[in-house]
């Protein structure tokens, strides 16, 4: 799917459009012959809906991949995911709300545990809380001092913080010092490209400064960098298909996505029900809503079956809402499976429905992985296809060729 | 399929992977609203594991393309088979382990018989036995002589033999001598792009010297040239997988295959339950396992419908020793699919089934054409993507991207 292509025959219209997110909605049977989540789920709004739509199951990005949360949103949102990369530290930086500059370089760091010789103990640092986060945060930003550059260090949430190095002619081309494993000593910091830049003396500088300032700080004694990333030049949704897009997430993970191409963060609590209540007040002011829920993730990565199982149920209770607002056209699909049989991120296609007045219907009775298999979309629709499909539902997509 | 993005994805692993291959597994019915040969076959065996199966029809090259032996092979190991592309010579000589050099130019050579006129009266000699086509390739060995270069001749099968020219500077890129018709006199060896290579010459000294020293061997009183070409340099199947690889088949050509993409070659005899046997003596020694099967190809070919059924129900037969190994993840597969009723390989999807704990099972409860319609893998996977999916299933695949 180009981006370009379909931008192009875009039209605007007065249609809107609800992408409806179950992160990590497919699932698999916990014993041979048994139920998936979604299937074991009584999911009778979601059924009545699926048999007015087209359904099937969707690959986020290439038959046996499994995405990770970013490229597994960008590929339903119509960016090839493998064409549209973006670093850990951008979208640590889009996550908490920090306004990236086009020159900034930007990291995923954690505080972590090294012992006398320098070799990490804890990738973690014991999952410090968020306070001692903080306050190691402004310890760093007050002592740190680099000729050239302003440094911002900002906490994410427990181990987890963000380092933004802003200057002119800096490179984001670094390796991570992140090892990846314990017992051995963080990776000096690297350019990816023969050569040299100055960002590679910023960085040591950075980390030399902050292994002694932290050096009393046991458990969180020194860093480690992750992902090292500009700011892409992207084109953004709405612009690509002239919808203004709201994104209604409790998570800052899924935020900074959002905000990335472009959307409007909506204010949402943490509930479930809370991100439905956001959607109908804003309903007026937008034609596009992405609405994520989480915890279908969560509980699929804890290997707790039954509570994702609740979790579909409560969504599911929650649609006669959705569709008291009579949106013209709505999808619902996930960023990937998470089974929690398996407790991963998996390469399972994804169950996946378009509704509109004129989507079509097929024979899909029941929303679950097994009806979507002989669905009107197939077994096998890649994700980036979804967007065109939606817009075309929504009566906003040109003819092509005369 | 691109072998470098799912080679970066790879992780180490201690699971094992057998794949299964049914030589032109696929057909047809022999009369409208009749069975296929799968259709026919009694196979509780394979059906009990299509139960429990992810399965589908794949496509090895693209739609209503009949694939050779090679590529068909190719694609299912992951290969995109219009991008890797092997010469016959060089098949020949892996088939009968022959050691190639990267210098070596390699051509499958046919006794042929030809009018005194030099006209081909049979392309095939009338099939000369091996004994004959032994003593021929000697008579040639001892008596042509070409400065430069080092000359091999050495027999395959019947009235088949591999020539090798081994030298500095020389070209593959030439067009098969074989008129592949009666009537005609064989080509004149010709360079495939303008210009002149001195492999032009080598090859004109071989066939006058050739034809003068058997000009008293009718019918085989000639040699007709075909697939010129060079050892590859590709990647090696166990290097982008991570899997040490074994290879079980008693035929030349697919041995030869196999060892083109570094697979090691298993030891065995012309029988299927022999091949079983090599199966389990080596199943502790490798990840991987190519277990080929020739005759459900052949019979196709010959058009022999019931004998076809056999060698299916033969190899149901097997499946439970397959079990007792308890591999981690089965593909059941053809590398195309060879109708009795056509006679040939045709373009016809293969029926494939992919099994593991994690392959989250569909609706097909028998292995065979019509079934495998409504599978979770569709009835159009490309053949290439079957490697991702086994990998994944292995789990031998890292989470793409953040």
């Amino acid at each position: 799917m180009d981006l370009d292509f379909i931008s192009k025959l875009v039209k605007p219209g007065k249609t809107k459009i609800v992408m409806l997110v179950l992160d990590g909605l497919g699932g698999l049977p916990i014993k041979e012959g048994g139920l998936t989540e979604l299937e074991t789920a009584k999911t009778p709004n979601l059924d009545k809906l699926a048999e007015k739509s087209i359904c099937g199951l969707q690959i986020p990005i290439s038959d046996g991949i499994s995405p990770g949360s970013g490229p597994g949103h960008l590929s339903f949102f119509g960016y090839d995911p493998i064409k549209y990369q973006v670093g850990r530290g951008v979208l640590a930086a889009n996550g908490i709300d920090f306004d990236l500059k086009s020159i900034d370089v930007a990291a995923r760091g954690n505080f972590c545990t090294v012992d006398e010789n320098g070799n990490v103990l804890d990738r973690r640092a014991g999952r410090i809380s968020t306070d001692v986060n903080q306050q190691l945060c402004k310890k760093l930003c007050d002592n740190i001092e680099i000729p050239g550059v302003e440094i911002f260090i900002e906490t994410i949430k427990e181990h987890r913080f963000l380092l933004v190095i802003r200057g002119e002619d800096l490179s984001a081309e670094l390796y991570d010092t992140d090892p990846q494993a314990i017992g051995k000593k963080p990776h000096e910091p690297k350019l990816k490209k023969i050569g040299f830049n100055k960002t590679i003396d910023i960085v040591k500088s950075f980390i030399d400064q902050a292994g002694k300032i932290l050096s009393e700080n046991y458990p969180a004694n020194m860093v480690l960098l992750r992902g090292f990333s500009k700011k892409p030049d992207w084109p953004l949704f709405p612009d690509i298909f002239g919808l203004k897009s709201g994104a209604i997430s409790a998570y800052p993970m899924y935020r900074g996505l959002a905000k990335l191409i472009g959307m409007n963060l909506l204010e949402t609590g943490q509930t479930i029900e809370g991100e439905f209540t956001t959607l109908e007040k804003n309903w007026n002011d937008y034609d596009f809503f992405f609405l994520h829920i989480k915890k279908t993730d969560s509980y699929g990565e804890d290997g707790n079956f039954y509570s994702k199982v609740k979790i579909i149920e409560e969504v599911d209770g929650l649609i006669p809402r959705l569709m008291n607002l009579n949106p013209d056209v709505i999808v619902i699909t996930g960023d990937h499976s998470t089974p929690s049989f398996l407790k991963i991120h998996s390469w399972h296609p994804v169950p996946t429905l378009i509704y509109s007045k004129y989507c079509r219907p097929d024979n899909v009775k029941n929303f679950d992985e097994k009806s979507c298999i002989t669905g009107g979309l197939g077994p096998r629709l890649p994700a980036v296809q979804i967007m065109p499909i939606a817009m075309a539902n929504a009566l906003r997509l040109e003819k092509f060729g005369a």
